[in-house]
This record gives structure tokens, sequence and C-alpha cells, in this order.
């Protein structure tokens, strides 16, 4: 197939403060659909849209920030041929069994350079997006609970190394560099956005000197007037926003960065462009990045480069 | 790579009955670049968010219709590798010199059961999008010349065998289903959507007695905003609509159809879920199928079904 | 003050076929809030960002239709002039007692040319639009039950001579012409719309030879996409849409038209310029109707002249 | 009539630094049409749907700024009479005779309290929207020239003795008070927002020691789509933007600041609530003015108090 490997982001378990208060944040001010607990007593959400039974997992614990990113892979063939081929590179694996995460097959777990955890998994339960597959309608309610994103879409993790990350990313996982922002002296990246499909993004990385850490984990919107809508709901709910409505000049699309009631950052965005692996990557000097992140504004706020979890 | 083999649609070679009044209204009124004229007399087009040569080529005939849409592959080792499949499957290829059409390489050309010629092709010359690669803008000024859509994005043919044709493009070609409309006695299908990407449809097929027929060539647009100023500047134009604008139930996608100005039909439509493999297609059932082509009136109009080039 | 005398639609009492389902409907579908049933059993209904304790009145009757429309005057001193010009330009008018709509002062009822009953009030309970008087929010969770318009804005009332009407409404209510639609010999006017606003249009009538006929009520809402959302809910509801969503080129506000569970055609729109006083009014002759009501087909359909209660 | 007297704003005469450049960047930026220019080399412009010759003057000058705010009355029989009732009420006026501005009728000014002139006319020449008023299109080309406002829509002024400007505006002019801010203690007001329409703002003062200052002049936009493009075109011709795109909790408008090419500050807008003369006016407490003046924000930014002309 033309689309193979690796399709898209699948889940991310992020860690909360107040594993029942940000149960209802999800839930009610975000817009996510609950979809259970584990006996671990981590919360499963899903997006309305998504079809897998889950995309965001929440575990309690006394510092935010993210415990492991997962791609969806397109069967077990596949699974078994990535680990097999970051072996090869030299990249050490882990198998989590299957069912450690409700409904979730197998995961083949890897430690990047910048210290973050990724996770590969041919298997999750279809529970469907609330709609029958035969004669659904455009949306239903549970499009309108909340910010209510359609999907989890990417994440922005900081961390050394990226030049390292991406060569797994590029030559082992099959992604491709879609645009990278140059650090001052244009030696190397200070910025990189990577995709496994035609999005704009399926992941980003930031260099920076602490590993493991996330700046954020984005949702999609359909439409700008969702945008509008989502930061009004913000606003309502007392969500501290970052910054936005605005656009990137990177990917071009529509943008609210805000934080979770645990001050993990997430991105309410929409739009970008259709990327393909034959793109000339798009460059960004570093003297004009401030209009790459924030198209509007023109300046990476000082939040930007220092505040994540 | 995830995205690899062919990766989207890259050209769709038409026919016009008056080649100077369409290059005017392909300019003009859809909003296309004109790339220039080959020895042969054809006028090639882009779309002006699109960074390869050309993806619309019109030439002067008795007959309107399409006389092929092409796919581009993301290197020769994939052409050489889906021509030999192709051959294994028993689907004669045809190779077209590079330089046939202009700023293009080699194509590899063969007829499909539905009467239609399909291509691919590996290299055509990049030529950007009007801005640099390096610190660009969100958009330009060509973004606002006619309707102006981002893209050539899909097209929909009507022929017949359309259950062949999906085999060849699941089994050899890597495309997947992702919606399909059965005939009344649910025994086959009336119509297909497939995929070779995570877009809702890189093309789609109607069944229809009379081979090789276009029911339309479709342009991206970037929101259900440009979808009202396209209708309007269809009816500044006079352009006949045929609907629209409106909502598709299959692929969700917002829409309008008309007319060129030969009377091959055409789409500026936005939005549309985002697919992937691994989904199960959905299923339209006849009766209700009206509200799956047209989500809003709920019936297929008689020109769906009766009106093609 | 600058807008004085009568400032806006203020009730329509509307016969409704089966008042359970009416209230269904009207509550669920179209999105209004139920504000409480009278001792004659008729029903009263606001729009979630209306301050006033209604605007729309259902009355279970055999035949569909509109008793009344009413607009609100901005004091009782004005309730009493206007009655009096009225009476003076030869209009009878009659007194219905405070109280007898729920939450509504005493009310000014005559009947104008058309064979329509119009009432002026100068007095309706305001109940707020959910939200405090004091640092609200921009919106409330009302805003997305349903359909969810945000007023009553206008109607379109079917009658004879109404260059009769015209003249009432220009030379004694203070209303002014803002388009208008000639017949085919020019000679007279097809349709006429007026305002007392800076809106575009705050009443319309289209000359017809049955009396007090009914073309629609019209709901306003935010923007083009809510009038999509509109749309998407109609066909989730099945609701039956006579034509849309397109333009308006009268008022160039963007639209739908559809029918209530009663068949009552009600509009759901957005838009339009602001209209003054001191504009030319805009004037459509009879062969670009077409494109004046329906700015994207360029073609009145059967329905719009010929469907109606 | 229901709207008479005082109708819209209807010229604003503002200070430029440098004519010529300033001429270009109202033309091709702010994307205003260029009417001409005067005896004394002041130069005119109108935005695109604007019917009026002109809606704002720019004069060369040493120090950006105001010079005077101006709206249309429906008659000379409305100037004579506000005239008078100005001068009983204490306003002293002056007449500036027919043609001192190009197309332009006489002139009453005033001086008010917070030290801006305001001034009130009857004749402007009808020079048209770019369409005929028979048969007329949704829009013209005009419409994407720049960022192309509809029209020139109202101004906050920064002077002092607000609450006295709010009586002469009420009880003379026929304005009404639609949303006000107290001072921390809830004394007095900080800034109001008042109408002459059933626009949420036809002009607006916030109480500042300095007497004439101008905070902005605001053009309105016909969506959040066309605000987001409005950023888009700031930043591509690197206009300094002073907040936005976001929403005003107060008239619920959806809104950019930034400044033209000498520092005054403008705004482009859209949206906002209808208000009529019989709303209670939305009172904001100190504490929670941020969120009324920056919806998502939530704060006053330091230059919404500091910095004007």
């Amino acid at each position: 197939m033309a689309l193979t490997g690796i399709l898209r982001p699948g889940h991310a378990q992020l860690r909360v403060l107040d594993l029942k208060e940000s149960v209802d944040w999800y839930s009610n001010v975000l817009g996510l659909k609950n979809m259970g607990t584990d006996k671990q007593g981590r919360v499963y959400f899903k997006a309305w849209d998504e079809r897998d039974h889950n995309s965001v997992i929440l575990r309690q614990a006394d510092q935010a920030g993210i415990d492991f990113f997962a791609f969806k892979v397109d069967g077990v063939a596949s699974l078994n041929k990535l680990e097999s081929d970051l072996n090869a590179y030299g990249v050490k694996t882990e198998r989590i069994q299957a069912g450690d995460l409700l409904e979730t097959g197998e995961r083949v777990r890897f430690e990047i350079p910048s210290g973050h955890l990724i996770e590969l998994y041919a298997h999750k339960t279809d529970v469907g997006n609330g709609q029958s597959y035969t004669n659904p309608e455009a949306w239903t309610s549970e499009a309108e609970i909340g910010i209510a994103p359609t999907r989890m879409d990417h994440c922005l993790l900081y961390g050394p190394d990226i030049e390292k990350v991406q060569k797994i990313f590029e030559e082992v996982l099959g992604f491709y560099l879609v645009e990278h922002v140059l650090l001052p002296d244009g030696g190397a990246d200070l910025a990189i956005w990577l995709s496994t499909s035609n999005k704009a993004h399926d992941i980003a990385f930031v260099r920076h000197e602490e590993p493991g850490k996330l700046h954020h984990v984005a949702y999609l919107l359909d439409s700008w007037e969702k945008v509008l809508r989502a930061a009004d709901l913000m606003s309502m709910n007392r969500v501290p926003i970052d910054i936005g409505p605005t656009r990137h000049g990177i990917t071009r699309g529509t943008t609210i960065y805000a934080f979770d009631n645990s001050g993990n950052r997430f991105e309410t965005f929409s739009g970008g462009y259709e990327a393909y692996p034959d793109f000339e990557p798009i460059t960004w000097t570093f003297d004009e990045a401030g209009r790459g992140i924030f198209y509007h504004d023109r300046v990476i706020n000082d939040k930007f480069l220092t505040v994540m979890t």
C-alpha cells in the first residue's frame, strides 16, 4: 500500500497532578470521551471522531509531563519489521504485553536520544466514532461537548540530540522532514517537524538541554471558527491561554496554545497544508523563526522556549 | 517510508472545445496559473499552492472529457516496480517518453477496465508555490486570483467494471477503499471512493455503461468560507452550477459541482475527514445514497447520474 | 434618540398542526427556549440571545400559517403616537390588553392591505439572555442546543396591494425601502424589503393574490459556518430543506429555507449588509430576480412563488 | 422614521507623518479606495462597500492623531435641529462650509469635554459601491484589495470628563449606552460604548487625563475568517500588531488592533451583537475589565491604556 508501516499518532500517556480534576477537565473542557479506567487507575480518553478505543491516557503523578507517545502501525508484520530495523540501527526495544493498555495490543517501546519513550503498536479496538459505518450522519452531538477536537493529532517534544532523533525517524521509521528552524549559527536545527503521512506534521522536536520534556500535545479542529470557539470555551472555563488564536507560519495551521489543569501545554489547531515526502523541506532561519512559530506576532514568546512539562 | 509508492494525483489532461476561451476560463475564473504551451498546443496549468510544474493540461478537441489522469510516485524505482506489478497482474502498460508533457518525466500509462487511461510518473519539475522555501509567507496574492484552489485534488470517473478497477487500485497500486455505495440489490457497488494517502479520496469511480467518462475533476479549497467565495465567483462569472454549496455525506467534505466552459464538471471542495487504511470502509445503501452524495438535499439530483463528459 | 419609535421585530404567532410535536421541534431542532404556556394553551419561545420573554408563539390550529407579526416600540408614548398616526392615515387599530400574551404589555393591532395582522407593543419583560448583565461571557451553552439562532429577525409575507402596505410602513411607521423586485412590466413591484433600523430588512412582502399568507419567519445565525451547521442539523433531523445553503443577492445574506413540522417555511440566515435610510434602494428587474433571490442558482425555484402557509 | 437624526459615523480626519507613504499604506495595505486630493493636499478614502464619497481623510502633520470625527445625519432639518439642541445644551458649534471637504456638505463642528472635535453633516455625494444599484453582484474585485474592510465603523477616543461626553451623546445626540467599564472604586466609568443605531457601538470613550487623543479607528470585516486574512496581510506587510486576532468580551466582536505607518492604532473587527436602546447596558467591573476588553487573554495589555495618538 501507498500508506504503510507507521500510520499515525495513536496514543499519548500524560501525567496529571490531580486525576479526578483532570478527568473532569479532559471530559468537559477539552471534550474528550472518557473510555474507562484500568487496574492501575489510569483513565482513557478518545476524541469523538477517532475510531480506536483511546488516544489520551492520564496517569496521576507528582510531576506533569508525558510518559510515552505512540504510533499505530498497519499490522503485526510491520511491527515486527520496524522493531528489527530499530534493533539493527542500534535502538534497543522493549515489548509491552497486549492488554497493558486497555483495548491495545502488544507495544514495542524504545527510547530516542531526546530522552522520550516512543511506542509502536498494531492493534487498538475499533469502537467507532459514535455512528454506524453504514449510512452515517456528518457528525454527532459529541462533536459539541467542550472543545471537542476530532482527534489527537501530534506532539512537540523537547530534548537534546534532535539530529539523532531525526535520523531514526527518517531512516528507520519512514518519516520525512517537512520544516525546520535553524540555530543562530545555521549549523544545526533548533526544531524539526516530521511527517509519516500527508499531514504537515505527525511529530515535532525542539532542541533542549533537559531530556524527555513535553512542549504540547495537539488536537485537531475542523476550522478557524472552531479555533475561536475553543478560545471562547477556554475563557469561559478560565483555562490559561499561552497564545492565540493565531496562525503558525510553520505548517500554516491556525492555533491556540493553552495549559491543562496540571500545566501540560496543549494545542487546538486547524488546517495546515498537505505535505508529501517529495517536497523540499521549508527552512526557517533563526532570525525569522518568530514569524515561523507565530505568524502574526512575529516573535517567539518567552514561554515557547522556557515553559514545558 | 510510511508514505511510499504512489503519492498523490499529479495531472489530468482535459479536452476543451475552445482552447482560447478555456485558457481564459481556467486562468481567471477557476484561477489556475498558466504555465505554458507545448508544441502540440496543449496548455498547462498549476494551482497556486502546488509545487510541481503542472497539474491540469488542456487540449483542444471536438468533444469534452478527460484524456488521462496521473499519479506521481516517489521515484523511478517505484515507477518500475509498479509497472512490473501491473504487468504481472495482467495490465498492459505503455511508456510515454520524458518531455512529452512539459517538465514531466517518463510516464507509465495503462487502461483500466472502466475505460480510462491512468498514468504514473516519478518526476515533474518543482517550480515552487510562488514563495521561497526559506522563510515563506502564509500565502501569496495568487491565492486570490479567481477561485484559486490550492491544488488539483482528485477525480470521479464513470465507467463499467468498477469492481475490477478496485482490485487493481487495491492489489497493485496500494490504494484502499474509504467509502462505497451499494447498488439497489446490495450485491455490488454503484460507486467507490479510494485513497492512497490519508486524504478521504484520491480517486473515485461510479459504475456506468459507457466507458471512459469523466464526472468531475476536484480542486481543493481551504475552508467552507472559500466554498462560498467560489460560489459567488461562479455567479459573477455566470458559471453553470450543478449543485451547492452543500456538504457530501460521503467524505463529509463541503462542495460545489459546476461546469467549465466546455461542459466538463468540476468540483470545488473543502474538508472531509482524514482516512487511514486500517479504517473499516463506510457503506451506503442505495436508498440512503442521496444523503451520502448530497447531505443536505438528501436526493441524488438527476444530473449526478446522467450528465458527464 | 436616533433609533426611536419602532425598534425591531418582537414576536410572531404561528399556527401549528400538532402542538406537542411542534414544541419538541421548536425546542430541540430549531433550538428556541421554551418560555411557558398560557391559559389558551399557546406555547412561548425565545431565541437564546434575545432578552425579552418571547418572540415566537405557537398556537394549535387546523391550518398552518401566521396569526400576527409584531414590532416592539420604544415606549408607551411612541405606541400611542403610532396608533394615532395610523388612525389618522385611515388604518383602524384595536387594543389587545396587557397580559393577553405572556409578559407582554398592551398591543396595538391593525390589518394591513396584504391581509396580515401587524402589532405594536411597548413592553415585554426582560428575562435576560441567560447571563448576568454584569461581566458576562461571550455565549452560553444554550447557543448550541439545536440550530440555536441568536434571534427571530424578520418575516416575509405574501398578499395583495403591497404598494399600499409599503406606504403605511414608510409614511406612518418609519420604515424605508431597502431593495425591491419589479414585475415583468416594470410598472410595479413584485417584492419589497423594508427596514426600520440598519438591518438590511426587518420585514418583506411579495405580491400575491391570496391575502394573509406567510412565506417565512427568519432566524439569525452568527456566521456562514453556523449556516452549514444548521443545514447539517436539518439533515440529521430530516427537516425538509427548500433551498440552501446559499446566498441571497438581495441583502447579500447567506441562507437556508426549510419547513417546520407543520409546513411553515422558516429561514436561517446570516450576514447581509448594513442599510441606512439615506441609501438609494436597490432595484432588481424581473429577469434578474432569480439571481436576486438565490444568488448562486440564479433562478427562482418554483416553490418560492407557490409554496406558503 | 425609526432611524432618524444621526445615522452613522461618516468620516474621520487622521494626521499622518508621511503622506505619500500613508497613501500607499491606506490604499494597498488597509485597502481603502483613494478618492482624490483636495487643494489643501488632504487625501480622501472610502471603504469599498461604502456609498458616500469618503470616510477617511489623511492630513500630513508632525504628530499623528485625529483631527475630527463626524456623523452623517438624515437631512438638513436634522442638522439644524441638532445644532440648535447643542447650543441650547451649552455646546458651542461652528459651521464649516460645504465643499471644505470634497463632496461633503456644510458641517456643524463642536468640541466635546474629552477634547475631541465632533462634526455633523447631512450631505456627502453618493458615488456608489462600485456596482449598479440595479441588479448588482454580491461583491466586487475591490473587496479583495488589501485588508478591504466594508466600511469605517466607529472610533475609540481617549480624554477627560467622559461622563459629560456621555450626557451630550445621550441627551442631545440620541445615542444610548451599550456597555461600560467601571473604575476600580465603581463610582464612575473608565470607558463607555455608545450606539446611535442597532450596531453594538458607533463611538466609544476611555477616561484619560490628556484630552483629544485617539485610541483607534475601526473598520468592519465580514467574518472571523476575514479577520484571519487581515492578520495574515498585516504580517505579510510587516504591520505592527498590537493584539489579536481575538474576541472582545465587550460587544462580543472579533478583532485585531494594529498600527498604521504613523503609529495611529486601527482596528479590523467583525461581528458583535445587535444592540437596541431598550437594552439594559452591560456593566464590567474593573477587576473583570481585562476579560471585557480582550476576552481570550483576560488582561488589559499595557498598550491598551498607554499607547495612543
